[in-house]
């Protein structure tokens, strides 16, 4: 994969098409807020402190345009919607764990351990 | 760490610290490019297609700021800027490189199986 980088400056193709999803604000905990099972809008809303209903509204869309989520709609009534993590949502899982446990340890931790 | 949610809707607390980082544009694609070694301003603006001096410049202050790099600077003349990563920004590299193949598994792949 990293054959297609540009003189050893570039970064890789790969790394950039991941943050086009996990580089925009919000998808990460949102993905991470699915990770015990389906969730309605207003409980994403009340996990993911700070995001508005517009916003999480686009992020929604855009997720399960990705296939990283699925919208599911119980007929009623009353009509029950809820969003669940597909399989490539679920891979992300341990991904977004380790990076918690890097922030952990790295963003939390003494600046002279960090400055090295 | 996920003792802390709320009601089991929340997002772990350790994910959002992270991406409190890596939730930001730009910024996964800088530290990957950083990989390799230090790089100058003009090869890191050149190896991140499509950022501006201005965010470029932006980022690269934050990114020092958190302790992820470090602007070193070569005394001339001519006088020579350069910025590498930390030791805490070197572990985000495995991370970044699974979230790579998980984009490459799951963004390229066929709907079918991303909408399972």
């Amino acid at each position: 994969m990293q054959e297609d980088d540009d003189e050893g400056s570039g970064c890789d193709t790969a790394v950039l098409l991941a943050f086009t999803i996990l580089g925009k604000r919000w998808n990460g905990a949102l993905i991470d807020a699915l990770k015990r099972g389906p969730l309605s809008f207003a409980a994403l809303r009340r996990g993911v402190t700070g995001i508005s209903d517009t916003v999480l509204a686009d992020r929604l869309g855009e997720l399960a345009e990705t296939g990283l989520i699925v919208r599911e709609v119980e007929p009623g009534p009353p009509v029950a919607v809820s969003y669940r993590l597909t399989r490539s949502g679920e891979e992300l899982l341990p991904i977004l764990r380790q990076a918690g446990e890097w922030a952990v340890n790295n963003l939390l931790a003494p600046a002279e351990r960090r400055s090295r």
